[in-house]
């Protein structure tokens, strides 16, 4: 693992840094900030996945963060979306193969080879994160943005008490219900829908999934709303089954980091509280 | 003026704004941050300049200063940092011409003809922005980065009595005395010093020039601090004149929006607690 760059902020450090990926094939690079703390002490971890088309950088330098995690003690690390590299296969739409690894394992070629989002995120990079910094893998919290928050919903939903606190901002919360996902899934998975269950938050909850609670914003005048995002899918999962929730309608706001950035304080918050118990 | 784009944002409205200038003789553009408010009321309106290279998007997006806008009720404004288009002249350097007005009226060719900073900060873009939002110009505060630091410090110095409160970012505290500031106010006003110091913060502090009080944030891991910012120019200029100042050395810090942003807070409830006064 490589340090590409860093900065003091907020009262603690702001680094970058790649690494070269077994599950992917590729190089990496993920973002940390780490709370100045005690030495020898473990912090609790919030990971953060971002959607189509970003990078670990959008959310480190829009995302207004740092202040809520150096005043509540915890690292947040952002990775990258997919792999990158010309060696990449890519498609020319936004919403697939580059910038749109959709947190799966691809099983369909070209795209096996390198799009395994879901081991990395889920296996090697907790792996990593936890040998070289100070965190406590015990108290970990997962959040996204819409590609993003798909991805954090159905990782905590297929890893049960992994996450100690679960949220995200406006979420994808059914790519069997959108377009979206049905390019990515039908392109990563082939055409056996039965395959995507894994990877649709509404349908694991609907099979039996829990997570102790969770928290979603929406903004009300998000232009994927209604074709992409359908937030009101997972209100009726999770009240069919009993999940509990808390979905809220933000009036007036869209699926930019304008949006992020105004809710993420509280979504700190809401982690730190389940975290630091 | 045109709205160019708006967002809803920290209980508060974003937008970006353009409008053909009678000072640069250009199209000029700039962000606004309004929070919400009483029907009729008019807010304080605190004024950021941008460093070198920057336009309004810099700090609008990575300034982290919405939050505490809303939360006193201040409203915001971002002006860029030169004329562009392709009929304004350039240089190769990235620290003259476009993108590194200084906030002067130029007197040399080609400069002349757009580079009038100074005019469109000191007097077009207030009564632009009184106009058409709803701010209370009888408490106006300013603020800056860098060369905008520079032009915070400059501005207030030679407008008494015009802001409430005075602030600044890493500021170029004496373009007499360092290389920046020797190649801008050259090549702007042409070789004759003398024209140079009403351009010059601690110049015109030892002129006689006062303001209420003013605070400046520098980064001790800044590497534009010895060569180019010399904030100790400041300090013993103030001590000299009996000019009371806050300059806070803020180790590990650099030149960045990450410094910036960690800061920001404080600035804004400084200017806050002057402006509501």
């Amino acid at each position: 693992m490589e340090q590409v760059s860093s900065w003091r902020a907020h009262g603690g450090t702001q680094g970058v840094y790649t690494h070269p990926s077994i599950s992917t094939g590729t190089p990496m690079t993920f973002s940390v900030f780490v709370p100045d703390h005690a030495p020898g002490a473990r912090l609790p971890v919030l990971w953060y996945l971002s959607g189509l088309t970003c990078t670990h950088a959008n959310v480190t330098e829009k995302g207004e963060y740092r202040a809520a995690c150096a005043a509540r003690g915890i690292v947040f690390v952002a990775p990258d979306t997919s792999p990158r590299g010309d060696e990449v296969p890519d498609d020319e739409g936004y919403d697939f193969g580059k910038g749109a690894g959709f947190y799966v394992d691809a099983t369909e070629a070209p795209w096996a080879a390198n799009f395994r989002m879901r081991s990395y995120i889920e296996s090697e990079l907790p792996a990593l994160v936890g040998a070289h910094f100070p965190v406590d893998l015990a108290r970990q919290g997962i959040t996204g943005h819409s590609m993003g928050g798909h991805g954090a919903l159905t990782i905590a939903l297929r890893n049960p008490g992994r996450f100690r606190s679960v949220s995200a901002f406006a979420p994808i919360v059914s790519p069997l219900s959108c377009p979206w996902g049905e390019k990515a899934l039908g392109g990563y998975l082939g055409s056996d829908r039965a395959a995507w269950a894994q990877y649709d938050a509404c349908a694991l909850i609907a099979d039996g999934a829990r997570l102790p609670d969770l928290l979603v914003d929406q903004g009300e005048a998000d232009t994927f709303l209604d074709g992409q995002l359908k937030t009101h899918l997972l209100a009726e999962a999770c009240a069919a089954a009993g999940q509990p929730a808390t979905i809220r309608m933000q009036p007036g706001y869209d699926h930019s980091y304008y949006f992020i950035s105004t809710f993420m304080a509280d979504h700190v918050g809401w982690h730190a509280e389940r975290l630091s118990a």
